[in-house]
């Protein structure tokens, strides 16, 4: 019995083929940019957007007819596939202009993009056409647009990992697992409002920080969807501290579930600073900030102010998995880079661009921990977790500590994997988490200012893997792996 | 109101005064060795045990007429308490002799010993007078007969980490954990009688292969302790390849459940095999051996048999949280001594004198794991993880998460502190999950070849406190910090 006739593949394909044409579309937009500093790799925006938006057309023509069923197995599907087939045809502007010419590379560098990770195999980015250079960055704000509709709409349906927890309390647009579905349309273009709003106002700060329109739209695409990828060989370090501290502001609210912005913006400040991830995320990393900078100006001379925008900047850079660079803390006084690498396991908040654990996770777990003393001395009790002033469900837990243990898992059979292909220890532990996290910069040879270019082929598509299976929160990738998935 | 109104505190220091008497005479046991090697430090262990075994017989004079009635949380006390203070007792040989003046580093070595961790402290090991060696050992041997009891019976009582599930099975003793209360001390006496005898049938093969009686009774203590304190400076690696295969046969055996040897000395050999954390725990760790042999013999010119024998050693050394040496994993061709890292987050089997998360539990996570994905795709069938052919209920798989969760967080937080005490990255690891799994040899600077002793005061005491936790399986010693434990 085949597979597709279970499974409703016609509607995957119009799927994809409508997200190609809209990939074409946006290969369009570098092209003013490309013509502006062109030089003569001018057009591969043009043909690679034709043969994107072409490929796209055709597939959605032979599929125009497909029945309109999508049930949850068609869904796992096509976040995967989406993830995989753009990443396929973001290529195509590196490998038609040459600017990266060997595929592994290029593919390396696309996907690092569109999962917002931000692990680049350029060595001299600023050798690199301004074109393409838009299209790098341009990669990670549709990645970054791609998972708020993933995290608040799709997977909350899917149920995974206890997303239909964090992103249920949008009020006045019904969003409610259950009831979700007929406005996914709805909800996505308020989120997407809200990106782009946020996208404006930080380039027009930057610009106001004097930084030119072309950095400004980069960096700003990759701050808003805590992607890492700068212009600039120093990434964020030879720009002003206004900048330095703008660029941190939005990483933060990148960092941010997006359903809160929505109602900060209708006016409901005490609903949000209620929300309970949001208090910890906030309280956390400034705890960790207050801490190194404390550190940093008790172990060496640095200015207080350079010490606190130092921690600032990449204490928020790392836990919203952003991963742009002001300072090296691999350099940092003691081992202050330490505290760094281990807040590369908590992550940003759910329901925003951020990837890695998650807060709310995290918060989760430790509650429950603390309750599996009471729990213990008083075995016949229902003791439930409480999140935002509600009991959590005893399968939403159960879940959650899943997706802990296959992190975990994970980033110990990276290591492994890593360490056989002849990465050194900290390397290999820090292509996996920073991967894994969607972060980009790891320790070891990965670090801040080093960048993935000289890692063995396989190591670049493992990383790559790592970087589509923590974007996507795990499940949703390896559960295509599982038998039971392709039964009936 | 006084908390212990509610707690029978006099119960608890009968209990304690017992195992001081015990504790004594176990010093007493010494003496004839310190007297065969006599130098001026003959009589601590007299003095020592006088010591002892005089206030636990004046706490048992004190408390005989204690209430008879002992619950769960006078059992919860009593474990941690019992292994704190023995080796708080422990420490006066080391203290009397002056053979470790200072209090930090004797009580160290002492919890290190009965926790059958084997980190220490000296530097020099053979300058150590023998009757103090000795009683190093045997601070190992006894701590494996409490685990063997601790592991068998208390615990599966107590209700921690799945206990109940590992060691249920051992017909014809009638160990439930409803019905093991009244047999506890038969059962108690039958695995005494084994850990004796295969400890006497160690010591004569170490004899036969020409290891002199005292360095066979303390090497044979360490082993089915799972412990690794030797009586040379260079472990096992001075020893012939005789020596090394036995001892490395009897560290297979003691990380084995020990329910399983009382089967098999039953001849009731085919259901030993059936027992899946038994299968996986000999594949598995075979399976190591293969893969580090051949990756030995590629990558460096050591002999095959060499290989072979060096991998075996190290790997069963690690897996059943042993740490003896025969060999220094870091320096390993390629990376290698990452795989040994790693093997040092498995542990040894339930019900065995091995410490870590063990074979059990790593088995059900995974299980549990894999069957998540049938459960997100038939979110309403009861999908149970299956062991030993059995369903294994829901609250159990949860207490296993949890306890796979705590030791994460432990281990990151340990870390996190050791750095902060400025141990260097590899170091402040090393430590954090040699002590938390009881281990010994760690990586960085406390690798298979180094001790302790450079370590700063707090960072050994931390070390302590994670021998203790990991050795008591964590939540025995954690709840005590719990304020609802103390609540009536």
């Amino acid at each position: 019995m085949s597979v597709l006739s279970k499974i409703n593949g016609k509607i995957i394909l119009q799927f994809l083929g409508i997200l190609l044409i809209i990939e074409g579309l946006f290969m369009f937009t570098g092209i003013p940019i490309s013509l502006y500093y062109c030089g003569n790799k001018c057009f591969s925006l043009l043909y690679s957007g034709l043969i994107t938006s072409g490929t796209g057309g055709i597939l959605y023509l032979l599929t125009r007819k497909a029945e309109r069923n999508i049930g949850k197995r068609e869904g796992y599907i096509i976040v995967t596939v989406a993830w995989l087939v753009i990443s396929l045809f973001g290529t195509l502007p590196y490998l038609i202009s040459n600017t990266i010419p060997n595929f592994t590379n290029a593919f390396f560098e696309t996907i690092s993009g569109f999962t917002t990770t931000g692990a680049s195999i350029l060595v001299d980015v600023e050798s690199v056409p301004k074109g393409l250079l838009f299209w790098r960055s341009l990669t990670h704000w549709i990645g970054g647009m791609g998972i708020i509709v993933l995290s608040v709409a799709i997977l909350p349906i899917l149920g995974i990992g206890g997303m239909q927890l964090f992103v249920a309390e949008m009020p006045g647009t019904g969003i409610t697992p259950d009831k979700l579905h007929p406005r996914i349309t709805q909800t996505a273009k308020r989120l997407w409002l809200i990106y782009v709003i946020l996208t404006v106002i930080e380039i027009i700060l930057l610009l106001l920080g004097g930084m030119n329109l072309f950095d400004s739209l980069c960096h700003s695409f990759a701050t808003m969807a805590t992607g890492g990828f700068s212009t600039q060989n120093t990434s964020i370090a030879g720009y002003s501290p206004y900048i330095q501290y703008i660029i941190a502001l939005f990483m933060i609210m990148a960092g941010t579930n997006f359903t809160l912005h929505y109602l900060g913006l209708h006016g409901k400040i005490r609903e949000v600073w209620k929300n309970e991830e949001y208090r910890y995320y906030i309280l956390f990393t400034f705890g960790f900030v207050v801490l190194i900078t404390i550190f940093m100006i008790l172990f060496s001379d640095i200015a207080a102010e350079k010490a606190f925008r130092d921690s600032l900047f990449q204490v928020v850079s790392i836990v919203t998995t952003t991963g742009f660079v002001t300072s090296d803390y691999l350099l940092w006084p003691g081992n202050l880079w330490i505290f760094i690498f281990l807040l590369m396991f908590i992550g940003g908040s759910a329901g925003s661009t951020a990837g890695g654990i998650k807060i709310a996770r995290q918060i989760l777990l430790l509650k429950n921990s603390a309750l599996e003393f009471k729990r213990m001395i008083h075995p016949k009790a229902v003791i439930p977790v409480r999140f935002n002033g509600r009991a959590v469900p005893r399968d939403i837990i159960h879940m959650i500590m899943a997706f802990f243990l296959f992190y975990i898992l994970i980033f110990f059979a990276g290591t492994f994997i890593m360490s056989l292909l002849g990465l050194d220890f900290d390397t290999a532990i820090g292509v996996t988490i920073a991967s894994l996290g969607t972060i980009g910069p790891g320790i070891g040879s990965v670090g801040p200012i080093d960048n993935y270019s000289a890692l063995p082929n396989v190591a670049k598509w493992l990383s790559a893997f790592l970087m589509l299976l923590g974007r996507l929160e795990l499940f949703t990738v390896i559960i295509l792996f599982s038998p039971s998935f392709w039964k009936k």
